[in-house]
């Protein structure tokens, strides 16, 4: 199939000096991804932005698409703008799908998405130099929206491939009121055609991500890799005390009404909470402000944002529950009054259990080592996908469990492993596949 | 002596029905501060602002005036923009001061200020009813400017008059950019001869200050009257605590450094600590500020403020003292680093215990009850006078503990009981002075 869309071939006398010099898989991905956060594949000089359907956007396509093509896969951009590269089977039964997002956030780190893409080329790019064709076609998926740090969405993309999408969910424009539907023609693709990136029911038969995991626990436990049983619901409270405000030199101690103290006391409650369930579940108070927030006024209210998640929804709930028992308890004993409204509630996304052990397996295989387990406290593309397939996410340390920020790092010998565990993984279906 | 500088005798036509009709010196005190609340003694058609050296500020000192001379008392503006009306004694001995302000803050209450300057008139009008001249002159206050709610300082105008103004305070302008020269200028004063305003050391034996408490501590015990025996000092502290800002969703509640949750714990150590000391022991954290702020970001730094306030400054140090090992426990506790500033530091003033004592005999009179003594948390004209002359503060019940606002409020009734008290602590001065 002949690229399309965005010129995959098109030169760019601008380039910087792409080659990659490993010939180690793993290490080559980590190199490629670096490589990925210049110009002219990021919109800052300085740093990694590379917004869904820009100019930056095009050009890691063409650049994504040489590298598949060199691992022996055929590229395409597919209606919704997602870079998709085939490497053919030996039959056409259903495909394997790997994949992950190219788009960044503002400043982004060089490997929260295309390091999952990088692995999935590679994981071609070992089969093809060994001349293997498995049973099923591998679809290498390099998803154009995932961050939605361009329009007011997330996950656009993956959307359109799971065919989850509404189409009222294109109606929307960007920051400068570029709409999508302006956006997709100044990429070569037409709105109108987006829904027809959906892979028709039965297509995929599973469908892999690996990523980093944007979190500290592998690091904290000395661990590669880890596998994820479940991307974590969520659940959003806007909360407000009220209680009076006071003159900071007249109002004695035991007469306020303190809308911060009562706060105070509901943070360190949901931090307790958290801390007492399991280790997936996490609650966070991100948000809080202060009214009339004078130094000598005592505070009459404050407005704070409490967001729960874990890898199983009662978990959730049971802690949410709990959380707003408290909340009422705080409230009643300082007499402020309590108001709490549910701003988001978004269901946990469990990985398929056979894939995640079958996963697991791959990793003990490629690591000596038994897999942890965990839930993915961020959202990805397999949240979606699930939808369409079912799904397994491989988890890769990431350094000091940060992301979204330029500091974000990883091990090469950790995307080694994750290489060879991807593999095994690959291997077990296709071993499967041929015995079926 | 003629009164000069804003025409006190100048006629508005469009002023409002003044008459007060009560003959009862204290409800006629409170019904003249609800006057004043309104246009032209207010800037504000629907509440109460009047600023220092403004027109609603003119015409409040004419209007005032007016009732100092129905007392028979000679008022006259002063050289900072003070109306000073003097009941003349029957010898020339120092002055009894008894003052207050009538300037406010923006969308004021009625008595904040003015009622202390209606009840020195009323004292006035008690004696000059009966004929009555005490061997030593009263001059009654009206303090132009304490809220400092014009120009960027406060208590400027008390200042003057207690001899403790530096020339450089003056090169200040308002928030329009008119300056203190040029407003004083429009009010006919001139400021090349501002700190003549003062009062010659040992012109003043006395002062005396009537003020609503503006806290809740004399409503809460039921009690119509209180003793100042102190104005609290402040400290002002400016804390930052930095953590590590992380993904809400993937970074595990035991490897967070979360910023916020130790700012919690510490709001709750510095009311814990200024419940446990005396009843005068304030200590506030009134702004607090999260960053990055945003529901699904553990917070990586708080900003916040703390004020502590007491009647003496050795305890307020030795508050200020645990609250900083508390903040240093907290910091260490959860490796979240700790920086303090001092943004401020305000010596407590003490009133003069023997006019308290004095002043508590009075009230016990009056009342018939014992004489609560409290501290005063909110600055007052008394403090900066009291580089003058011996001081004393008498404090009068408001509606549950609000001012600064249009709902602040007496009870008539205390009011006349604060008269009355007045009454006896300037009939004992007299009779000790006649025994002198």
């Amino acid at each position: 199939m002949a690229p399309s869309g965005p010129d995959l071939a098109h030169p760019d006398l601008a380039r910087p000096d792409l080659t990659v010099r490993s010939a180690s898989g793993g290490t080559r991905a980590v190199e490629r991804c670096r490589l990925l956060t210049r110009p002219p594949f990021s919109a800052d000089p300085n740093g990694l932005t590379r917004a869904y359907l820009t100019p930056a956007h095009a050009e890691a396509c063409r650049q994504i698409a040489e590298w598949m093509a060199q691992a022996g896969m055929e590229p395409r951009i597919d209606a919704a703008g997602n870079l998709i590269g085939r490497y053919s089977g030996a039959s056409d039964r259903p495909a394997l799908l790997i994949g992950s997002h190219i788009d960044s956030v503002r400043d982004a780190g060089a490997f929260d998405g295309p390091l999952g893409v990088m692995l999935g080329i590679e994981c071609a790019a070992a089969l093809h130099l060994q001349g293997r064709r498995l049973p099923f076609p591998i679809d290498v998926i390099a998803f154009g929206d995932e961050e939605g740090s361009r329009f007011p969405a997330s996950m656009l993309t993956s959307r359109a491939v799971a065919g989850t999408l509404d189409p009222a969910d294109l109606a929307i424009a960007d920051g400068d009121g570029v709409t999508l539907a302006e956006a997709l023609a100044g990429f070569g693709r037409d709105a109108g055609t987006f829904l027809s990136a959906r892979y028709p029911t039965g297509s995929a038969f599973a469908y892999l991500e690996a990523h980093i995991e944007q979190g500290p626990v592998l690091e904290a436990e000395g661990l590669a890799l880890g596998v994820v049983t479940a991307i974590a619901g969520q659940r959003r409270l806007a909360v407000t005390f009220t209680g009076t405000p006071g003159h900071a030199g007249t109002s004695a101690m035991t007469l306020r009404r303190d809308a911060l103290a009562a706060a105070a006391e509901a943070v360190l409650a949901v931090e307790r909470i958290a801390r007492a369930g399991p280790d997936d579940l996490v609650a966070t108070v991100g948000r809080l402000s202060v009214a009339p927030g004078a130094t000598n006024v005592v505070p009459g209210r404050v407005d704070f944002t409490i967001e729960g998640r874990a890898g199983a929804d009662m978990v959730r709930d049971r802690a949410t529950a709990e959380i707003l028992a408290a909340l009422d308890t705080i409230g009643a004993a300082r007499g402020i009054a309590l108001a709490v409204e549910e701003t988001q509630v978004l269901p946990a996304s469990p990985c398929a259990p056979a894939l995640a052990e079958r996963l697991a397996d791959a990793v003990r295989t490629a690591t000596g080592a038994p897999a942890r387990r965990l839930v993915s406290g961020a959202g990805h593309d397999a949240m979606v996908m699930a939808a369409l397939a079912p799904t397994a996410m491989l988890f890769i340390r990431c350094t000091g469990g940060i992301s979204h920020n330029p500091a974000e790092d990883v091990h090469a010998a950790d995307v080694e492993l994750a290489l060879a565990a991807m593999l095994h993984f690959i291997e077990g279906l296709a071993a499967e596949s041929e015995a079926a």
